[in-house]
């Protein structure tokens, strides 16, 4: 059983009633609910105090999955380094949809993260173009999602380790949509789905993906991470 | 100048209607045009002594152009593997389309590089995820092709030391269509496009492409391949 | 439990008495032993009819080990095929020291995998580049090796996707000695130490590389590689 | 022609009267004089206004290369930044010795950048191990400097893209000395030898090294970066 934090800003769930009404009890919510089964899962969000995210609590976790959107400013820089620090620790991070935008992940990948967007609710398909990699155990060859926003290259982060999908629009677009990256002892897994708007989150293949990455980035045991001056 | 050799397996145009109407001199022809303004261009095709790749041939050239496509069995082994070393000790090699399957290319990437395809004549977009890598130079965000052979994933390559191209297609695919690799000396650039009844490589973009593939993949001087017992 | 083969030429060992003083059952069973706590293991040989590798065997291999030395040769083209094919189908594959030259490693490379040696007896000790490597579980931040041959670089193989070990040696060289691939579906460790005169695969730590090794390199579920035409 | 700017703290040399008696115009001149011959040169200091790197200084800048060690932290937040979205937009970036440490570098890297040291003033000899890169133009197989710093494994950085050195040290260490990395359209070079005591940049190879990591870290046209909302 692998320790998951699942944290949301949980912003558009309280204030726009769209949100509300494909995620009343927020994204976090359904994204716990999809991982209980196989992990030891607990939900941290903006508006608790330290973001939910102290540092006992990042000490007990093995990954933390990460959504947010409109907020990214107002998580602390304090926090953020926090989490940084713990995933070069060893801690997995996945970072989900718009958090391609958030404080740990653009500090974790030291680019832009900058991409093209359209929310028009097109047809998006998610190709597996690595199907010897973990996360894509037991999927089909491609996921297909009815309704989604629009996320199109160029994406500017660093060259992927591996790189697991890639996504077709019905509008003629294309997107590296699950990146995974080591950063010092731990495993980063960026995958794209999931507005807030369209019930991604309850498409049973991307439940599966989540679960897949959770375990991909759970942390080993590795090495001594050793520093300093030597005799 | 770089010194290129363009090489054409030159049955399609010979044998079939359609190809010839599209190919009158051979898709190598075609190419050979395309590059002659910048580079140091000749040509050479399966049906000649040694298929046109004498070890004089290969030791004169700094980046080699393949396609080919139904007679990869007829290319002699000893000559596979010459390209190959050659590729090893730093002459660039550029496979291009269904030259995926040529016995230089799979012995260089060590895997099947097999892939899915559909012939329907369908628009492909070759997006950029790669802008600034110099095969890109001067290029706009994609390049539409309005009729095309697909190509879909998964393509059974080495991951990309670096991914310039990922193609969409009107029917629903993607395709890594840009691969750069190293392997030894040698760079190797594997550019999709290019179907013998498609006038694909008369498109400008395309043109670029290749320019700029045979100006990227030349030889460097690089320092010593020394190999063997040492003192 | 890990289904593995551990695969040896053995012919040093019934030949030369230095050898045999080392490893009197042969290097393959040395490395059985070690690996038997944590796996199900079997062993084949060059001189066994296949060279103990007919499909079956390989079927049911999850992990293959690869110890070759003065009669790669002598493996048959067919079964170094089969090899590299079952790698591509997933299977891990496990090259040890002087296999940097093996049949199914160089084709699965698709380099030379030359290098530069010296046999002199001298130091040799391994850095752990990677410490959040699985491979690197339980190390120490470097394994010290009292007499050892000498592998210097350059070392002819394609950039690692990841670098688990640098090897220092005393008389002035290095060496990536512990390098990661995937080629198909399948995970490849070449790891440089082991040679026939010394008795490296009786040491601790190199032993708990193996079983990392094992570990890691073992088969995922994935998903479907399913290739050719589509409608 | 290269435009250049050589970025230098300048503190040692003018506060330590080794530092003087080694660099007495400053590493930053010394460096510049290597290379301007090939490359149009100019240099800045930390102590000048905005330590010398104004937006107009950065715009005119090809390739910046970089050589902190004590004042780190007296590089404004806002001029580390501004390097950094430069190397984003195509600036070459070539952080020496420990500048591993400085803002620029740990900001485009994203992790910690740590490693570990010795100063005793010890032999080291870098190996190319990527003798087909452009770096490495017209170097021998290994480079003897007589007297370092020592810099040790774990390096905390992320995989490169190509490593072109390791380092060999008489006390028994290793170090990966060259590192190739692209971030957004930026070539970024590390390498490691320079420290402010020991003459390493009087050293003909080591100019050498310099001056191949300019060519190679300039700026090429690419294709357009648009990133936002599209129609």
């Amino acid at each position: 059983m692998v320790a998951v934090t699942v944290w949301n800003e949980y912003r558009h769930e309280r204030e726009d009633s769209d949100a509300a009404a494909v995620y009343p009890n927020g994204i976090h919510e359904t994204i716990a609910e999809a991982l209980a089964a196989d992990h030891d899962v607990r939900t941290a969000t903006l508006d608790e105090p330290d973001h939910g995210l102290t540092a006992d609590v990042l000490a007990a976790t093995d990954v933390l999955l990460w959504w947010g959107h409109e907020a990214h400013d107002e998580v602390a820089d304090g926090v953020a380094e926090r989490v940084r620090d713990q995933v070069l620790e060893g801690m997995g991070f996945v970072p989900l949809h718009s958090a391609h935008y958030s404080k740990p992940f653009t500090r974790l990948m030291g680019t832009s993260c900058r991409l093209q967007y359209r929310e028009d609710g097109e047809t998006e398909r998610l190709w597996v173009v690595d199907p010897g990699h973990p996360i894509a155990d037991g999927l089909a060859e491609s996921i297909a999602l009815p309704e989604t926003e629009m996320y199109g290259e160029p994406f500017d982060v660093p060259e992927p380790d591996r790189l697991v999908f890639v996504s077709w629009f019905a509008g003629g677009e294309v997107f590296r949509s699950g990146c995974c990256y080591r950063r010092g002892n731990g495993r980063i897994f960026y995958f794209r789905p999931g507005h807030e708007t369209y019930p991604i989150y309850e498409n049973e293949a991307v439940q599966r993906v989540l679960r897949n990455a959770v375990a991909w980035a759970a942390p080993t045991e590795g090495s001594p991470r050793t520093f300093g001056e030597r005799e």
